[in-house]
């Protein structure tokens, strides 16, 4: 199939098309790229949610608990799920596919876990692409599961509608410091796991964090869920679904919407960059040299750093 | 003190200067440059060693109980901790610096918890630069501390001597998928926590995750301690000891040695590139008509992202 009939069979609800569309975009082939320029048209009416959290609070378990809630308000769900795999693995990890069974039986729901692409970068932000898609095939909410500890996957937590960090009352540690950050790009905080013991020493946490965090609009709720048991995703759609009609009523719609657009812009260009600019540095050997350089002392990496980027900036308009 | 002051005062192990010299290159101010230009010829004395793992392994725990079996042995110990405070959060955290307070009084160990810059990326890259200047002030082993998960955090850890990955037995979830990718990456594999349960199974399937990862020269040992009760930090530190060892013997010492440096530059550089590119697109007006255009979803994101690097390439070389 080439792009028009993917575009056709995407709009259309067609699984198969929908799935190779997701191939092409995942590996970024030229093909790919015509079906987001031709797509994107068509995107904007799923609601989309990023889920994020640092690795054992349950992340997958609680997106499936929030995609079950969704159908059962008779919504149909996407759900792209990026792999933790770091740049250096070549695994995909199947893990919370098997933890999806019990969805894939559901023909309302469609989920794609991305694997690494095997090379540095480039994973997270091939994942809002995949967003895009789901939302042009219909969609009524779609779903996106990224590990919110690296500065990649928060800019890609950031570029949904609204922003779920899930924590769990045992990472302590966690909450004290990873969530610091984190906690101000989340519009809904959600304690994991509150059948163990601390859930509300976890809570009363991070309502602390949050009165110290910059001033809002919108007033993130803290809600206890254990989704292994799907107990409390009820009101974590319920905030979500007020969250999102805080946006369409708010004063500021256009900023926020654009505010959207430049993080999906700048997330992609930032990866591309710097790909780009390396890349030419090691085809110039201008990167080879400077590491003949450090390796015998003689230049410091800082400065290294510094003198790569200056001769790429000078050089780099000459290139094809 | 200016920075021939700060570089004499380094070498000649006066703290002040160092804490001083940290200051500048953590701010990444002129200053830092030159101490960095001129303290590097000074460097590759230390034994430097990256400990990774992601958040609630108790990286800090272990950290000071390896830097107390570093004491024992009779070396003196730098210490470099990256909050793992994300790119949103001005806050620095203070719980690793209480954990080692039990190091602070020992005149043999000097101690720097680096806090997030507030800007968007940068902290890690600065942190190699102080691993530097703690080699340079001469302490006999330098250990930084990051947190595993995202790709700067893994070219920081790789951009030292020796990497340990810390892993608990908790972490299930975690050895699965989180450290596929980290374990290539480490010449030390850690289960921290051991003394709860289901620390030999954690250790088989780090064994087996071994098994199908790429061949190499060195086989990493897996290793169980309980830093908490300083137990198994000798086996570490004999561990440590042996891989330098062995990369001093390796008749690829000199590809090592290039190779490490060619991890500075292109860590340091990566972030330098897209602040720089992206600092221009937006000067120009490149960026806020890209944004207007995806709001309005007249183009998509990616399309935007490719439109942006190319007019930064072509454009690049007229800037100041």
């Amino acid at each position: 199939m080439d792009a028009p009939e993917l575009i056709a069979g995407v709009r259309a609800g067609d699984r198969r098309a929908l799935a190779r569309s997701i191939t092409h975009v995942e590996a970024d082939t030229a093909t790919g790229r015509q079906l987001l320029a031709g797509l994107y048209a068509h995107t904007g009416r799923a609601t989309t949610i990023g889920v994020t959290g640092s690795a054992g609070v349950g992340k997958s378990t609680f997106v499936a608990a929030l995609a079950r809630e969704q159908r059962r308000r008779g919504r149909t769900v996407g759900i792209v799920a990026v792999d933790p795999s770091s740049p250096f693995s070549n695994g995909a990890i199947l893990g919370d596919r098997i933890r999806m069974q019990d969805l894939t039986g559901d023909g309302g729901v469609f989920m794609r876990s991305m694997a690494s692409r095997g090379n540095l970068g480039g994973l997270s932000e091939m994942a809002t692409g995949v967003v895009d898609l789901m939302d042009a095939a219909g969609f009524d909410v779609v779903i996106l599961e990224t590990v919110g500890a690296g500065q990649d996957e928060v800019e890609v937590a950031t570029a949904t509608g609204t922003t779920v960090l899930v924590t769990t009352p045992a990472g302590g540690d966690d909450i004290q410091s990873m969530k610091a950050g984190l906690m101000e790009i989340a519009q809904v905080l959600v304690v994991n796991k509150a059948d163990i013991a601390g859930a509300d020493t976890a809570v009363m946490q991070l309502r602390a964090l949050l009165a110290i965090a910059s001033e809002r609009t919108w007033e993130p709720p803290i809600l206890k869920t254990t989704a292994r048991e799907d107990k409390g995703l009820d009101e974590v759609s319920a905030a979500i679904d007020r969250h999102q009609a805080h946006l369409k009523a708010s004063a500021h719609a256009d900023e926020e919407r654009r505010a959207l657009a430049q993080s999906q812009i700048v997330a992609l260009a930032r990866g591309l960059v710097q790909r780009r600019a390396l890349a030419f540095a090691r085809a110039e050997g201008i990167l080879g040299q400077l590491v003949e350089e450090v390796a015998e002392r003689r230049r410091d990496p800082r400065a290294a750093a510094d003198a790569l980027v200056d001769a790429v900036q000078r050089n780099w308009s000459r290139a094809d």
